[in-house]
């Protein structure tokens, strides 16, 4: 994405030296739904944020080997506070897209993303979310470890 | 619809004679949406039930003051068991559509209801769903007497 | 339902000097949907981006008497160049929201909207988007007139 | 993600030795994005009819080699006329689920298929949907040979 590909995609299986998982990077394939359309012929535009949505589960899966659901199953609900996309080029119905996901930032409570959707090797369109992480009681807790580091060793009562 | 509208529709303000609410009809009015289109230039046709989940909605409420939130919050789900529609006309974006639903059938522990979705004196479409009470613990449990009877004093600790 | 309440122009009841409907704001009732909660209990993040839509609608038959729906008929389409938002707090089922829609900012062939999201006097989110003015070929072409300056009398061929 | 399975063909593995498409038979399988659960924890029982939508296009696709897209590009659309679901088990966030879509009847004009869609060997829910074939000035046209019978070789201008 904008900023230079740190060593973190694992795609190499090498560890990552930094602490965080910062700058990890992981793509899915998805195919555009006629159900996504609208009449102009063409992805309706809040529908992208679900597709950020599967980014984000699955370069979670692809780190930890966890799912998602298995965060919310410990007490942690990680809530989008922010979200944003910027459209370049219409992607249409049963279009097989490329999303890049990357970790962007992470804070005290925070987790950020960044998505690239691409068709082929055209750009469609870039994302940023922002996640808080809450509890049940919707009080802001921490980052879990596991997730700031991407320790698959780590993840709790995980048996995925 | 297919039947003969029975007393019950209230709003003639008699009371109904009948036991049950079956019968008892409402109309909601609704505009359709772009998101809600696709690339066909009409209705997504699986957005229809999203139409009737309204329509039931504002049924509970016209007839009983209470929301279908109220009803979760007494640990009753009322979850869809089966749903079905008939599609004659195409709905179109910007559409002033109105639903007709009413109350079909109420056995032991589910609840029927029929839908007709009219643009002016044109019926689009025609559907019906079947829903079924359990508890938070997925358990089967009786029809709730005010929703059966569409009884206002009776629903229990409505402050709506 | 979905009713459109009137605001009838700037926030500050001062009418515009502008000839541009920059300013301009309008309010919309609506009712959240469950098809649009997810398992957190809340809408779905994605959701709102439909609100805003419906906002942006909504605004526009206010202020010339005619649809977006006429717009696209005029062959013009505004697509979505941008969107964002900001949740702060959750919006729940049932909830009666109210969404106050702004005309932001005009240029050659972008508009822009902001966007506010109340239940009562409590603001969940924020958000903004920009549209950019196509034809039928994809082409960008200006903002139409009628709509640079909300004048109802020169929408073209509208019979609303 | 999203992968299509082959099956090739009918349920029994015995070749049709009818001239149509009747019991062709494919299987999909699809990973629930958390935007389609709803607050109840569940799939929302609207977003089957989209997975129906996404085992059709999948079925063409295996049978054909052509895509939906392409029959709208020969200026036959498929409008669905019916639609059921009967809904047995919940589905849930992240579940891997696997749709199994078979053509179930095809008239002159109309293709019907049904549907049932599993978490391993668990049935959740049995589906149909009745198709009607039309052009673009929404008149009544017959089924494409290539779709009546899955004749890879008559698909016309097919170049996927």
């Amino acid at each position: 994405m904008e900023e230079v590909r740190q060593d973190g995609g694992a795609k190499d299986g090498i560890k990552r030296s930094s602490a965080t998982s910062v700058g990890y990077e992981s793509e899915l394939q998805l195919r555009v739904r006629y159900q996504e359309t609208d009449q102009m012929g063409v992805v309706y535009h809040g529908n992208y944020f679900t597709y950020f949505e599967m980014g984000r589960t699955e370069l979670l899966r692809e780190a930890t080997g966890a799912s998602y659901r298995h965060v919310e199953e410990l007490d942690v609900m990680m809530v989008v506070s922010e979200a944003r996309c910027q459209y370049l080029k219409p992607a249409r119905y049963d279009d097989l897209l490329t999303l890049k996901t990357r970790v962007a930032r992470i804070t005290g409570a925070s987790l950020s993303h960044e998505y690239e959707l691409y068709r082929d090797d055209v750009l469609l369109a870039k994302g940023a979310t922002t996640l808080v992480c809450v509890n049940k009681e919707g009080r802001i807790v921490p980052v879990p470890d596991w997730i700031r580091n991407f320790n698959k060793g780590a993840v709790p009562g995980n048996s995925e």
